[in-house]
């Protein structure tokens, strides 16, 4: 393969370069010394592996991978293959064997016990001694004569007593010898004993194995990254004082709450000097006043840029200290990165190359014609100056991992080169392989794929606009059920600063809590922009768009937690649910399940669907009403064969969110939710 | 991507070159200078594309490709792109352009008018005029000032000037005068204007173009690689004089018959020295007498190898004039190369390296146990001397290229290294691009599917198993609607010399016009073993078996071919309707028809099927009783809408079989067919 920009037709003449690049591939194809002529093995279609293996998948420590391949040779000989795997770095590689599964399709698997990069590749080789040893129980059931063969299979086995070492070298010198030895019962006895064949398959000949010709790679991340519980505040609004600017020491005062609540991750929007040159007032107002504190992914001011913190929220030792303090709770702090500036920002005088420039001489402002963002600067990637560029972005983040930070969530990362995240995700992970990267990406769905498959441990998606059950069970199919279960980890938000949606804004409490439980539930990384949900806010600027009113992003708010509308014990229950049950840790083991309003007519104002945990000890059924204003009521028919239950026995099954206890029997069970009292079922199935 | 043999966990120590390996790829990353960091259109799922373009698609000479991507780029930009392609070893480009399709899906089309290789590719890259252009319209409609941005799309236009010449570039020269202007409204008209549009995509700045990083190829066939109708007969069974063994000379006597009858292709089992020693008699039999003439496939004797032609037959010198003469009448003659030699092969005393030897000094015969062939020794590709060993069995096909042979019919490559055939196929198609290869592997799917792959130009397929509706559809829909369209040419034989598939046996003549009108609508490429089938010859060796009795292989026969229960003008009619009619002349534009017995009930004895040629003027719906003993009807449900052909009009379909004409009305139609009368029709649908 080669990297060529083809010439453009206009061009006739051939450069050098071109020249040369044409017409390899038919010299290599011709010197035969090039060609592993003896290795006759074929390994293909290997998976997982994605795009050729240009991207890794992901897993998490403690995974287990399973790995496929169609592996054959020409003729009738034996083959043996295993799977070849290494930490990255390390210079020896680990083997697990292969076994046919069926059809030419090979089966192997190995753990992932290490945080970091791994390799896996495949080796595959014809056993002579093995296709004897076959071979031979083929001619004694035929009755056919063998004195030539033993003498064959006496030299193959001589041949793996070279290989073998110390006793295992003996016992097969020994088994040569009785091959050849005059008695001809007992060379026949030892030419078929299992024995020998475990000798053989131990001292294999490999010196004509084919290996796979790609190393495919598995970045292995801490558990965290594929089972996390959000919440979203700006600090700005958690002064005890209403209307004062909130501080990082008034937050550590609610750690413990959030922790009660059972979120392990709390992510703050922007905490960087904010501009001042056009800053936005509230509710995106052009016009400011002195008071407004303006948005936080405005970001620089002469009070500094992605290295500081905006003096008003503290220091950077502030900072530090509220990351410990979370840490000792059990809580990590997640980090904005936006990388935009606003016209303020010491980038804008230090670095004028990082930015456009307009005739005019002003700089050029974000657009998207004929939107304009006049308070942000994008940042120009095409700049001469890229890699010094690309250079100082990456020791952001590096200056905030040194600080304690291990997840970022990074700001729309689609309008920055894909290219550049390949880079920096990898090249911060090599060094600090513990960090989780969110992708801030609500776009086109291969945008928001390459993004995944370029290292970001997880995205936003959709499900904020999926709300019907067919929506949720198509996308979550998707998610699961295709190739992007190998690289893109969901995290499903119902709402964010940015994102009031309709449902929510029409559908009062029993909307905010079945949305939670869906984000809670099917997927195990899931967040919420914390105050506003619990409140359920759900005010939007103006009817049909999706942001709020008086957004937290251009102003100061104060929250009435103790507001007796607050689902705050809704939340704190289905957390507990998610931490203790495994089931709902992780995404892609999930399973929908049929409910009939009546007989051969689903309902589709209720969803299930099944989740079970690896090891089939843990299984949780829930089941949502989507309807917010009416009671709604069906049967779900249950895996009963599945889940080991008895067709006519009576079992239990234990709603997690209510407490309440319900004795199922069969596969068919009536269940009824009423959204004013609790629109979903957690259920705990019991062992049949 | 590199290639390594990972070394063994046993040996714990770290090559050189297995650490220099592992180390390279994080090296590469972090080295800025080897990012094309300022390219950011992103390319990739390119179809077609096998195996991440380790194999070439197939297509013949006239056929367009169809190159789908997904492209895209980070932001709002637009993109451009192109797919670029060449004859192999040209140096410039051809260019097609890419245009979008639906969620960043984009498509373009090329025509390849040569037999040979072929290469493409794709090229992408953000439009900053086209861009500037589009955005301009938006900002217009959105009544905003463009003072600035008059004078900043002055400075593109200014740009692309300089990549053009003459009288383009001086248009855009005096464009950008327009825009920097005093006149705005001028200014305004040019920024919109058609003609501007045109020149900007004229002269793209692809400076920062991003290529995608694979080379794909095509290798581009003659027309009959595609399209060929086969007749398969032993030579030496031809003489006027029964008993006597036929020669050359006795087959250009029938080419004007077999011409008639609508062949273009005439294969020879191998037609070399036929081995002495271990020569098998009579349906396989292992005593022989002198009359014996043995099996065409143990090659090899005092006479000659591979390269000699067997004396009874005629002289090199008459085998050439043989293939001259057909050449005149429009039939090609294919070769049966056939690697193995027969005891008394001259290889076997010249090169005793390339064969096994057994530790009592004899050589191996070919064995899959119990069963034995000791009339043919198989080669060792795993031979030291495999070099050599390669490059005289390239020989034996370039001597036989040099003697006017194009097809090869190769025997059992399947027990032969896939890549040898990769090897030898890419390096004689390189020399003789016109050369096609028909892969004679009876075998599990995935070892035929990779001898594809790997450069056989035809693939002998599972036709002969595949008997009911059920059978037939789905080996169709996966022959032509997966992935194996692009590589893998089915051609169809209801019979070989190895095969007499039970329903014909016991179907009589229906069963075999049936079978024929099958393999010849079905496939564009099919064959028969021409004077058994002509005759319904249907003896089997023994019950159950699938042999011929009193097989040609091992005798020499004397046919009658005015035999009355002949369907010699059967076959000749359906090669006619091949010839006459485009649609039969590709596979995969195949699309199956419902057909009833009643209402809501398929007839399953009737199977029913429309090809339709590329420019949807030739359609031909073919119509198959598969019930050789009863009458069967049913209603065949018409496509009218996209056949163009209204509800309630009569229209006419000509059985060109029987060369009746039919009124048919609407959607379903009533079919019968008796099948001794014929079991079949080949209806051309004429256009609404």
């Amino acid at each position: 393969m080669t990297t060529v920009v083809p010439k453009r037709t206009r061009t006739k003449k051939a450069t050098s370069q071109t020249k040369s690049q044409q017409s390899e591939p038919h010299e290599v194809k011709t010197r035969l010394k090039d060609i592993n002529g003896r290795r006759h093995a074929i390994i293909e279609h290997v998976k997982p592996e994605l795009d050729g293996g240009q991207f890794p998948i992901k897993r998490i420590v403690g995974d287990t991978i399973n790995v496929e391949a169609d592996i054959f040779t020409d003729g009738h000989n034996v083959l043996e293959a295993v799977c070849c795997y290494r930490f990255s770095g390390e210079t020896a590689w680990q083997e697990t064997p292969m076994k046919p599964i069926d059809n030419d399709r090979w089966q192997g698997e190995f753990a992932v016990e290490r945080c970091g990069e791994y390799e896996y590749t495949i080796l595959a080789w014809v056993d002579h001694l093995l296709t004897w040893e076959l071979d031979f129980k083929k001619r004694i059931a035929a009755q056919q004569d063998v004195s030539v063969e033993l003498l064959i299979g006496a030299e193959l086995v001589e041949k793996a007593a070279g290989r073998a070492a110390g006793n295992d070298a003996k016992a097969l010198k020994q088994f040569a010898g009785q091959l050849r030895g005059k008695n001809l019962a007992k060379a026949i006895e030892t030419a078929q004993s299992e024995d020998l064949k475990a000798l053989t398959i131990a001292y294999p000949d490999r010196s004509l194995a084919k290996a796979y010709d790609r190393i495919l790679k598995i970045t292995v991340d801490e558990t965290f990254a594929r089972f996390s519980s959000w919440y979203e505040l700006f600090p700005r609004s958690w002064s005890k004082t209403p209307g004062k600017h909130g501080t990082f020491k008034d937050i550590e005062r609610i750690l413990p709450e959030l922790q009660s609540m059972g979120f392990d991750v709390l992510y703050f929007p922007p905490i960087h000097p904010i501009g001042f040159e056009k800053r936005k007032g509230k509710n995106n107002a052009l016009e400011t006043t002195a008071e407004d504190p303006g948005s936080p992914w405005a970001i620089g001011s002469p009070e500094g840029g992605h290295k500081d913190i905006l003096k008003a929220l503290g220091g950077v030792k502030d900072f530090e200290n509220l990351i410990k303090k979370a840490a000792k709770q059990g809580i990590r702090v997640a980090m904005d990165i936006a990388f935009q500036c606003a016209p303020d920002h010491p980038y804008v005088k230090s670095h004028p190359e990082w930015f456009r420039w307009r005739p005019d001489g002003t700089v050029q402002y974000a657009e998207n014609p004929p939107k304009k963002y006049q308070d942000i600067l994008p940042i120009n990637y095409e700049s001469e100056d890229w890699q010094n560029l690309w250079l100082e972005l990456k020791s952001i983040f590096e200056f905030w991992i040194e600080k304690g930070i291990k997840i970022f969530r990074v700001d729309n990362p689609h309008t920055k080169p894909f290219i550049f995240w390949d880079w920096l995700i990898n090249e911060l992970k090599q060094t600090f392989p513990d960090t989780v990267f969110l992708a801030e990406a609500f776009t086109r769905p291969k945008v928001m794929q390459r993004l995944a498959k370029g290292g970001f441990s997880q995205s936003y998606t959709y499900f904020t606009w999926r709300n019907t059950k067919q929506e949720l069970e198509d996308y979550l199919t998707e998610l699961t059920q295709t190739e992007l279960k190998e690289y893109f980890r969901p995290n499903f938000w119902p709402n964010t600063p940015d994102i009031l949606h309709e449902s929510l804004q029409k559908g009062g409490k029993p909307m905010f809590i079945s949305r939670l439980v869906l984000a809670a539930t099917l997927s195990s990384n899931y967040g919420i922009y914390g105050p506003a949900y619990e409140l359920c806010i759900n005010e939007p600027i103006a009817p049909g768009k999706e942001e709020y009113l008086n957004s937290e992003k251009y102003e100061i708010k104060s929250w009435n937690r103790n507001d007796p509308g607050s689902i705050r014990d809704v939340i704190t229950r289905v957390n507990r649910i998610r931490l203790e049950n495994r089931a709902l840790q992780a995404t892609d083991t999930i399973r929908f399940l049929t409910v009939n309003a009546t007989e051969n007519q689903e309902n589709q104002q209720l969803i299930a669907y099944l989740k079970t945990s690896e090891d089939k000890k843990n299984r949780i059924m829930v089941i949502v009403n989507l309807d917010p204003k009416n009671v709604q009521s069906g049967w779900v028919q249950v895996p009963v064969r599945e889940l080991g239950l008895e067709h006519n026995r009576t079992y239990i099954v234990h709603d997690l969110l209510s407490s309440s206890r319900y004795h199922w029997q069969g596969e068919w069970n009536y269940i009824e939710l009423n959204p004013f009292q609790m629109p979903a079922h957690i259920l705990r199935m019991n062992n049949g």
